[in-house]
């Protein structure tokens, strides 16, 4: 008999070769029929290996990242498979799981495999699949490995064996297929219900442009059908949503080549939105006590020496800035803080006079390779909505509330209602990797768990996840799409202050090191700006969005009325704009739907006559005719309750 | 007789050898007590030089730069005969007239001199000065020139006169005292009422450090001593309000030598000042039909390339930034309006859709020697008021009226009442010089023109100073010290329509290039709040000014009371602020009064009975007694008072 420790510390006993299947099965026939890997005291496991001693054991489903890399892992083989069935002379390299499916590098030879043959490997794949074949790992020497690939003139295989040791080689076997592989496969080809060729791409052998270009298949898998149409919905939606695609369409932002890549131009239409969020910010955090600061975007390199900002993107940034007579070194800005810093150290300050709360809207200005960059997601320059807030540790815990408060705000006011939190504190086995007292830490880590509770969060707590110089706290959202983002982030500092030596006379009239909080709940208004049209579609809350109304006149005779009802729309500070195209109205209708505006109004002779306008909302259709004044306040409600005031302790 | 041609015109006969004196003295003996300085020909001549031949003359009083170079340079021969009266073996080395009075460089050898030897050097100036002695201009031979000089051991003018080609020598002699000298002098050293010496320095001799050490003697002198009192007045106010201490000391901006010279950090209050002014100038523009971009910082090398704006300031600039992979190079952006034509080109635009008026509050950096540093007039980084307005021609003239309009606004809102302007046209002698068509010069000169015209400014023009790519018009302001600067600009621009392709479809459906005019009503944010503080010495505008309204609590008993009057005046959206500290009253007004805070409020048990305000105004003192309601009405109409709503006909 065999001691296995399940997850949740339980112990049970077996018969020496019961496998993680058998395992499962003792524990409910549901649990069996759903696990599809395992690992055994931390490594990968078949789920039809013989377990021989003691250990623990964890079973996966496809709902936990490590089952869909088997299941993709095990997809992988058997795409392979239905490939080598049309392509016998194909050479297939390597097929990795990937995040979203897997793939397979194969040498066609002289042959190509283009979109129009992926129809008829998705019909193999299922035929071979429904054989409903194990998976089963053996043991081969490197000779035969050696042998077995030579015999295919496979030289892709031949070296990769080469690469590896003798004794530790293992084949896997499915059905006629046979696969150079290291393991961690689903119990039989018949869990795969569903599979969707993506595309092919060129690829290196061994990502080294030197080499032959292998043909690279992308596909991906499913145990259900319903599964992969939800997931191509979902690819085919967030295609809509693209912030690139939306952003050009509504006018948002560009990129210029001449300018640099991964440098957005703001268009007026992206910039006055970007210019409401600003606003709608700098209102909740004036009520919340921050004061705004302005800073450079250069500084001497010495700067960042001092703050250790060089250390960590000087050489891999952007690079220094020299100039043509002083002997002077400048960096673009990667961080707002060694300014805030200085614009805290223009003068003394006493224990009454925290916290200080600065804030700005700093662009900084970070090198990515040119690879990396991705519209507003990853660019060159961003603007940090950034503040440093400088207290006393008592103040800590008040503090870090009053900001999960604005970030909470900021998150429900722009529609993201569903987040969790992630608290990430020291490793408590390696107390010397980080600075400053340990009383303060005790008192910042239980301030923030302490916050995050009282707070109602849903959050975990991650030891040894703390950066060296203090714990945070981070903000995880979910879009409609339901992909993640990481969002908003708090966190303690105790380092900036000592290396730019801040003070404050405390009340026993000696000096004291403040405790510094960075906190951004945009995070990045480039990065926050692209989550948000991709969440949202385009389909901005009203207070935020940048037309809020249409006038749609039925023809030029109105031209007087229309003029009228803008007005009155423009003096009540609602954003409103003209369709005086010599179109049908039916189209202006059609067209005013496509750039998403909320409300259009249509006007004409009735309407005109009586004073009226005939409401239409977007994606609803008509909601009947109201005086001018009328809709002025039902549109003026609906926008306070898209937005709120922001209410505060402070 | 000589043919005389004044500068009116006018032409008159003269014995031949009068001299400019005797000129004077035909035309008025008020004139003729006034002219104290002369040209003929463009060639600077003593009032007392005999005049041989026909020609243009023109004389100078103190009230005219030419006249107040020759009272200075005059002067500087008077302080060198009063310096050699107390110490006869200085060497004098050179003495030229400088913008505001004068110095000479003297080698005083062992001895010394300090501010305490000021008074009786003025004193044996003054008394020399009434000696009424002609300065009288002599040809010498090079010769006796450095046999003069090298008889008293003086090897600067030795060294100055070996320069010098002998046939073209002068000294000048006035009373004992004898200087080599190039002329240019008032008829005699009577007309110096008044003098002050300034202060001594270091100076290198020829400002080479490798050279002797000498000490440069700082005057200025006056025709009255009324004048010079007023001068030293409006020094010790100039001082006062230099925008660096009252920056300090009003807590508005701060430089750190850790961030960088010339790089200024806003604190707060004046972070804050400056959003109201961008706020301001935001409004105005929403209105006159501009819209907001923002765009990035940085730029590729070829952006500037493109723009010319590398040729201008590549070498001299901060130098460009290069990135660790990636073979490219940016540069800080010098100016906004690349990334404007950038913008522009997004989208093809038709006749129809222009004027467009792209604005942006953008931050430029610019390289400045650490020396010519100053405050926030001269920085390393500064943020325009820009905007650029791409138009047809057509659409010129009233393009540019709009943008006269605006700045005088700006000018208005702000308290500068007093300003000239400038237009900027081709040299009508080298056409060639200029890009663009001539029809469209002509057109935008006249536009210009017209106007400058219809606005009824107070205007020169100014041939040749247009620059090659277009015609402009400056704005000129005298602040509170009659000081002139330099603020807004509009300029026209026909070069970067071409450098980046920059088109529309005119009606004719084919291509046509916009036009771009550049204007700044600030100019620069930085530089204009200096001389906006210097203007007002730090008391602002009542809807610009930090704190409108300060709280001054007779004592902590009417906490409760002066916590409501604080409240209502937020909610009414003045910004107040409240003096609790343990004071005596007068001690808070006080300071208030040195805060420069316009309305102190004083609450104590009768105003707390009676729900009142006892109000005093900054420099003026009580103003009486108000219910809180009637206070909020009177501060919000004088508010008004200071800044109407801009008006535009767009």
């Amino acid at each position: 008999m065999i001691k296995i420790t399940l997850p949740d510390g339980s112990i049970r006993e077996y018969e020496k070769n019961s496998t993680p299947i058998d395992v499962a099965k003792s524990i409910s026939q549901g649990l069996a029929r759903n696990v599809i890997s395992a690992s055994f005291n931390e490594t990968t496991v078949e789920t039809t290996t013989p377990l021989t001693t003691d250990g623990n054991l964890t079973l996966y489903t496809f709902d936990q990242p490590e089952g869909k890399k088997a299941f993709w892992h095990s997809s992988a083989h058997v795409l392979a498979q239905a490939v080598l069935d049309f392509y016998p002379n194909a050479k297939l390299t390597i097929g990795p799981a990937i995040d979203n499916g897997f793939y397979y590098d194969v040498d066609f030879g002289e042959e190509t495999i283009s979109e129009k043959d992926f129809p008829k490997i998705e019909k193999q794949f299922l035929e071979r699949a429904r054989e409903k074949a194990e998976f089963k790992m053996r043991s081969v020497t490197k000779d035969e490995a050696l042998s077995y690939y030579k015999d295919q003139d496979n030289i892709y295989k031949v070296e990769l064996i080469e690469g590896l040791e003798d004794g530790d080689i293992t084949f896997c076997d499915h059905s006629n297929f046979t696969d150079l592989c290291r393991g961690g496969h689903i119990p039989n080809t018949g869990i795969i219900k569903a599979i969707k060729i993506m595309n092919v791409a060129g690829a290196y052998w061994r990502g080294d442009e030197k080499n032959n270009q292998l043909t690279r298949i992308y596909g991906i898998s499913f145990p259900k059908q319903k599964m992969l149409t939800e997931y191509l919905d979902l690819l085919e939606e967030a295609k809509k949503r693209d912030h690139r695609k939306l952003g050009r369409e509504l006018e948002l932002f560009t990129f210029s080549q001449t300018v640099g890549q991964g440098l957005p131009l703001w268009l007026p239409k992206g910039a006055a939105l970007r210019g409401r969020l600003e606003d709608f910010l700098k209102a909740a955090q004036k009520k919340a006590g921050y004061e705004m600061v302005m800073t450079p975007h250069i500084g001497q390199k010495e700067l960042y020496v001092t703050s250790g900002h060089y250390a960590k993107y000087g050489e891999d940034s952007f690079q220094p800035i020299t100039t043509p007579k002083d002997d002077e070194e400048f960096l673009l800005k990667p961080m707002n803080c060694p300014h805030h810093c200085e614009v805290y150290n223009f003068k003394p300050y006493s224990y009454k006079d925290l916290p200080k709360r600065f804030a700005e809207f700093g662009t900084v200005y970070r090198y990515e390779q040119s690879g990396e960059l991705h519209g507003l997601t990853r660019v060159r320059g961003f603007t940090q909505d950034d503040a440093h807030i400088f207290c006393t540790p008592d103040q800590l815990d008040s503090e870090f509330k009053n900001v999960i408060d604005l970030v909470l705000y900021v998150f429900t006011s722009l529609g993201f209602e569903n987040f969790t939190a992630q608290v990430s504190v020291r490793d408590p086995e390696t107390p010397e990797k980080y600075i400053g007292n340990t009383d303060n830490w005790e008192k910042a880590e239980q301030a923030i768990i302490n916050a995050a509770k009282d707070k109602g969060l849903n959050y975990v707590i991650e030891p040894g996840e703390a950066a060296f110089y203090g714990p945070k706290l981070d903000f995880m959202v979910k879009d409609a799409l339901g992909r993640s983002w990481q969002l908003g982030t708090i966190q303690v500092d105790y380092n900036l202050p000592e290396r730019f030596d801040l003070t404050y006379k405390g009340s026993d009239n000696q000096l004291h090191r403040p405790i510094m909080i960075h906190r951004a709940p945009f995070g990045s208004m480039e990065r926050f700006i692209a989550i948000l049209l991709e969440h949202t579609g385009g389909n901005f809350p009203l207070w935020l969005t940048p037309e809020q109304v249409i006038v749609l006149p039925i023809s030029e005779k109105y031209e007087k009325y229309t003029e009228k009802v803008l007005h009155l729309l423009e003096n009540s500070e609602i954003r409103a704009l003209v369709d005086n195209r010599n179109e049908k109205t039916g189209r202006k209708i059609r067209d005013a739907e496509v750039s998403k505006i909320p409300f259009m109004i249509i006007v004409g002779e009735k309407e005109e006559q009586d004073g009226t306008v005939s409401v239409r909302k977007h994606g609803e259709g008509d909601i009947g005719t109201f005086t001018i004044e009328e809709f002025v306040v039902l549109i003026q409600k609906e926008i306070q309750k898209t937005l709120v005031a922001f209410n505060t302790n402070n």
